[in-house]
């Protein structure tokens, strides 16, 4: 394997990963989405911040060790922070 | 630069990068130790648990993309684990 392929894998599997744990997070999201009238869970929001901080470090680091672009690791945490403020303004509502 | 000497700048970039986070880590316990007979800050615990959180994030994901291996990342966070042990300790000690 050249050099250049060898870094498009490595980049490719850091944003593989990263895709990965992001889903995770959003499938948190999405099951509290559809738990809204039925029933909550008060530390489901203390666990996403806590996902969501752990996912942005991982990101931080993927970026200054080369692996992925800065936009690439914007994208990831921008679409989940827009789905979490749907969830919290949805989760407003119902209070 | 060879696939091989690619692999090998990117590994210790990233162990670089994991050893500099830990450092951080290191001297939040530094500070607290030496502040032991003086002043107290409740909120120590909750930020050096926020940023271990963080860094094992990070070692995990450095692990899972290929750039460290197991040891390695064991070795980082155990280190810090037993400077932690032993600031917790000298903290219930003054109790």
């Amino acid at each position: 394997m050249s050099s250049s392929e060898l870094l498009l894998t490595l980049n490719n599997k850091a944003l593989n990963l990263l895709q990965e744990d992001a889903d995770k997070i959003e499938k948190l999201i999405e099951v509290q989405m559809e738990n809204l009238t039925t029933r909550q869970c008060p530390l489901y929001e203390e666990v996403l911040d806590t996902q969501m901080y752990g996912l942005s470090r991982e990101v931080d680091f993927a970026k200054r060790a080369g692996l992925i672009t800065d936009l690439a690791g914007k994208q990831i945490i921008s679409k989940l922070e827009r789905n979490l403020a749907e969830l919290y303004e949805a989760l407003n509502q119902k209070k």
